[in-house]
């Protein structure tokens, strides 16, 4: 595989990276059969990952293991499984599950669309799962869709943040590295398991600090905030061209108000937004209109799939003219967004209606736009999808 | 002391604790001096605690130092000193900051009213800083309102979640354990430091889960949560004795719908569910009037000072009657309330309205009371306040 392709590749989770110094350990597993091949060059390396996703999470203190745990609806997994996707050079996932949860997260695959996975059954240990997926790679099956890997990366199901660089790190090392004692002394219990069951080289890579373990409740409540804040990042602002003048105010002040922490961007080619990755939409409607750009907004969204994986936050904004419309009938119009709210619920698109007051005076129109401001940052921020449908007023 | 008062002490936090297995270590310095004493029961012993907050935050990725981070708006610190306060036989809190931040750390004690608190400069290791605090504590200084010591507590100024029992389990230790080479050499560094420098004995107490410490970007994102989970614990429902039909109706739904993760209290006891530390109230006020139930909320809220040290959510509930009085009209008298919002906040209470249509028919009254709690549970839970003043829609 060419570098520009992989270059290409997306990182795991959009928006920045957070900070931080301590990393955690990845175990990588290089077959000695393949190492004269690995030596030509990482890319042309059949790379495959092993996740061991087989454990009960007693230490959560909850029901659910904490890899089946939801973050923003989704199963931790799935953002995993997300993660390690996205890198094309891994040709194929095993998933180790218990026999209980195999519907689920065959359920998990579909309805997250995820590819290039095999489901293999859990052992009753953390490494009994990892042999199970190393030998449902290793066995040559004339009916497996799995072919024999040179690079195995075992990847824990519930460190969802990692990122491309620590992966081929991890391959590269693969490459370089054989197996000592010095190693299999200092390292973690998996790599004497790979020695052992295997006979296969076992190498200890440094991670990034990125590659976190969910274990305890507090770190759902992390990662989730880690992942609203990712698609939080940047912010669309879609308006017709027919009525652009207010559009634009509102437009310059998100960017004065949010400009710190947010990316304000015009909707003008809004494929291409939506295809980037963007979560966050804030649709201007003419003031003569009622819902006319929201619903333009909302077929192409419906149409992208792009809610699949992350809940879509759009805000339906209407300027409110005391003087053409009384306050009370333009509301009752506009309280139709009730209903297409719980539409866009069942394909994970939150929707909200913001009014925005736009009176003559100057000073008291900045100060709305800068109301709205802080509503949009609210919502988008939170994604609370308890709060859909409803007209806030700036 | 006698243990009766011990046990009335509360926890450091409202609402109960989050499960985890494992803890962080807890040291704790016995003078020598004071071990005969110390025999004779853990109350009779003069406590203090020393908290070394020089720290620069390096790792946090962000300028401010993570003892000062935010957390729903007040420094990490606060909740710290908080934590500790509330044990009542912790006679001093001894702070070590650098200068730089002296001024600072004044405000903070000011404005979140904290007690016993003295002040020493941080050293330039934590280490010096824990030694400064000693030295503080060890000097019979005349002017000094500090007492002389038994027992002093080392703890962490970014380890708010520390609780009474973890705190008694040090002391207890104090009395129990001398100090043995053993320890010294499986302990932390900063048992060392207190053989070397203190002459004063030394053990490692194994704590609770809730002790982890807040170290990078993460943990203040998980602390917020925790810190919010808990006080959305306690729902309390405040009416008006006149008209309580369609108030106890919306009781009785948010018990339902949300029994399995809130406490609905009924106001009935205002001054004593305000004392037990409540800080989410829905108020439903009668049809025929505007915010009265809630200006009585209010004003009792701002005599107790409640908010203070968290952000109050009231819920103002206004039912909607459709045939009585115009939708656009009840509106527009109730927009008033974004003026009492603005106000309220800055007394770190948020203010919304909720307004729950009353039709007649049983099963869309059933689903309007049902959006209600879906709604109130969305407020209670995020506590933002950029949608302050909101007129929510059920």
């Amino acid at each position: 595989m060419e570098s520009g392709r992989l270059g290409g590749s997306g990182p795991a989770e959009p928006g920045p990276r957070l900070r931080g110094l301590r990393g955690t350990d990845q175990a990588v597993w290089a077959s000695s059969l393949s190492e004269a091949e690995a030596g030509a060059g990482c890319f042309a390396l059949a790379v495959a990952a092993v996740l061991p996703a087989g454990g009960s999470g007693e230490r959560m203190g909850v029901p659910t293991p904490k890899q089946f745990c939801p973050i923003l609806e989704r199963p931790l997994i799935s953002y995993t499984l997300q993660a390690l996707e996205r890198v094309c050079w891994i040709k194929d996932i095993v998933v180790a599950v218990t026999g209980e949860n195999m519907e689920a997260m065959k359920g998990i695959i579909q309805r997250y669309q995820h590819k290039r996975i095999s489901l293999v059954e859990a052992g009753v240990t953390r490494h009994r799962s990892i042999f199970n997926g190393l030998k449902a790679l290793a066995e040559d099956q004339p009916n497996s869709r799995l072919s024999k890997p040179e690079v195995v990366i075992i990847h824990d199901a519930v460190r969802p943040f990692v990122e491309e660089d620590v992966l081929l790190k991890v391959v590269t090392a693969a490459q370089e590295y054989g197996c000592s004692d010095h190693d299999l002394e200092f390292g973690t219990e998996c790599l004497h398991l790979a020695l052992k069951y295997c006979h296969i080289k076992a190498k200890l890579v440094e991670g990034s600090p990125d590659l976190w373990k969910v274990t305890y409740k507090r770190d759902l409540y992390a990662a989730e905030s880690i992942i609203k804040e990712r698609i939080s990042q940047q912010i669309c602002v879609v308006m017709d061209t027919k009525d652009e003048h207010v559009g634009c105010r509102l437009e310059e002040t998100l960017k004065n108000e949010l400009n710190h922490m947010k990316k304000v961007t015009s909707g003008r080619d809004l494929q291409q937004i939506i295809l980037e990755q963007c979560y966050s939409f804030v649709c201007v409607n003419v003031m003569t209109s009622d819902f006319e750009e929201t619903h333009k907004l909302l077929n192409m969204l419906e149409e992208s799939n792009i809610s699949i994986l992350y809940p879509v936050v759009v805000i339906s904004v209407h300027f409110l003219d005391y003087k053409s419309v009384p306050f009370g009938q333009k509301m009752e119009n506009l309280m139709h967004i009730r209903e297409f709210a719980k539409e866009m619920k069942k394909r994970n698109i939150l929707l909200y209606g913001l009014l925005i007051y736009y009176p003559q005076d100057e000073q008291k129109l900045k100060e709305s736009l800068k109301q709205g401001a802080t509503i949009i940052a609210a919502l988008i921020k939170e994604r609370n999808s308890g709060l859909i449908g409803q007209l806030l007023v700036a």
